[in-house]
């Protein structure tokens, strides 16, 4: 017995729009999220603004999550998990648990949308000394001062003068295994030094980077307004330890544009952790029957690789941060793809 | 009176991804290419290999396409383009002229896939000589030699042995206006690179670079593999200008990372010329009447910011490069997005 529904596993952005798109072009999605709350990593992690348009960030998840949430077609079903999966494409039965509670859905496709967690800058990181230094934090301890209009150093609750945002940590490094880019933590990093720059006009703010990689608006919009208008200093540089003086940190490295050893001292330093694969969705993976690329990040493409949602299981696809680093627009076109091909593949099931 | 087809301008991948999506979520589609044959700009300028998977791209395309032919809710019109546009979503009446022959289209919705165009290297960047020295050619150009098995020097039919790419010409340029970063141009660079060892192994090839600005598969699959097994050398560089010499060409510049003048000589330069706006992308925005960024591309994201295939039109989307630099996964995946809007958009002018 076929089954015309979608369930979308992940209530964070992608899982936002694939359920809103699912039902917007005629399907039944079922949305299960495991905490009491939409709106994903965003929400979770108290994000203070989102590109475009530097929108409030708890306002634009509320935006997306009523497109869902007011759409009688899609059920959304909270502090719920997937435990374990039977069938094919056309008819799958999911055991879930919701609330405690057990239950058996019918459906037809699934989508997986269960996003990513942010490095942890102390697991092979050790030399950066977050969890040593107070005043050593990373993009998501600031996104929370940003939201509060408090940017300050831990230490002592002062203002910093002088900020460091140190790229690549935990991203493009072979030796912690994590030789990919995150892809969105030039843009982060330059769209948060443009914050730090509004809130504290007299802060100086530098910019430590291998490759600075942006493109549309993250280039047009954050990053040459970034260097142009609040005058942020991008140096192309490795930074190799952050050790105490005197009060505030001293950055050792290379500045590889002159060629010559670094020693700088800085109040607050930023570590850009970049995007792994978050526990759910590795978990998701194994119990789906999906493969992972060997970074654990689900394997996404397809046989002939031009179809960038597909899983290696049919009726089960990926959209966002769960297949790899993403920005929000990448996430949103993919969860869109997704909801195209899941409802393609009940249609396809049902008139078979 | 309503509509509930889609019509689709342009059939490259974004165009054919959006027909084959909006046939197989259960709507009609009209698919309109200037040419008299589908796959856009890969099939147009001969490209040799696409990734995922080095695939054939003439074979890539046709599997793309072939998804279109085959579905029979897609009614393809080959040299045709619109003429003009009336009346508001769910009830558009668009003047198509197809092969010659005037008429006029009710439809609901529409999606934009018109592409770009190669920047003309000899426009404004005199200085590397395109249009003088047959060594010096295209990203494009050089496709077409990879795809005949045919690597060699124009001027005189042998195979070169130092090969350099010039990357960011007409990207990232503010003198000539176009600031923006073309996004693929480094992966593709890489990719041909890769290629040019393939099929010549004793050549020595060379990247100049602003910054490497690669991520996933491009990142994994490209950019490593080129550095370690095929010791491609990037090097870290502005050229500023290129010149005769014994035959050979004399590239003289700045390597950035060595802080030193820079003057080296090559058998074969290839110039990475970004992407702009097709000339058919800037006629159907004015026709249409959708707003467009100062590059020229369609402005897309929606008011809010949200909507990455969302004009400033309601009922018009857009998806591709027509609304700025883009890979195939990009194009493919916002094509998905913009048929399940395209589709919504329908189905809602019908129920209403």
């Amino acid at each position: 017995m076929t089954s015309s529904k979608v369930l979308i596993v992940g209530g964070g952005p992608a899982g936002l729009e694939a359920a809103r798109s699912v039902a917007e072009i005629g399907g039944e999605a079922i949305l299960i999220e495991k905490r009491e709350r939409l709106g994903g990593t965003p929400d979770r992690e108290s994000y203070a603004k989102l590109t475009h348009h530097w929108r409030d960030a708890s306002e634009a998840m509320a935006e997306l999550a009523a497109a869902v949430t007011s759409n009688a077609n899609v059920e959304v079903k909270y502090q719920a998990e997937v435990k374990s999966i039977d069938g094919e494409a056309g008819n799958f039965m999911v055991q879930v648990e919701a609330g405690g509670v057990a239950e058996t859905l019918e459906v037809g496709a699934v989508i997986v949308a269960t996003g990513f967690q942010h490095f942890d800058p102390g697991r092979a990181t050790q030399y950066y000394n977050y969890y040593s230094f107070p005043d050593v934090i990373t993009l998501t301890d600031l996104e929370k001062m940003l939201k509060e209009h408090n940017v300050v150093r831990p230490s002592n609750g002062q203002a910093p003068q002088k900020v460091a945002f140190i790229q690549c940590v935990g991203s493009r490094d072979r030796q912690i295994g994590n030789e990919y880019c995150s892809k969105v933590c030039c843009g982060i990093a330059s769209k948060q030094a443009i914050e730090i720059k509004q809130q504290l006009p007299d802060a100086k703010v530098f910019i430590f980077y291998i490759d600075m990689r942006m493109y549309g608006y993250w280039e047009n919009e954050i990053y040459w307004p970034a260097q142009e208008k609040y005058k942020v200093n991008y140096v192309k540089g490795v930074v190799s330890e952050v050790l105490p003086k005197n009060g505030q940190l001293l950055m050792r490295g290379e500045d590889t544009t002159m060629s010559r050893p670094m020693e700088v001292t800085m109040d607050l330093i930023i570590l850009s952790v970049g995007m792994e694969p978050s526990a759910g969705t590795r978990a998701i993976a194994q119990l789906l029957g999906i493969q992972q690329n060997k970074y654990g990040f689900i394997e996404a493409g397809g046989a002939g690789g031009l179809d960038p949602v597909a899983t290696s299981r049919a009726g089960i696809f990926v959209a966002g941060a769960a297949a790899g680093p993403a920005d929000l627009d990448d996430s949103i076109s993919r969860a869109g793809l997704a909801a195209a091909r899941a409802v393609a593949a009940v249609r396809k099931a049902v008139l078979a």
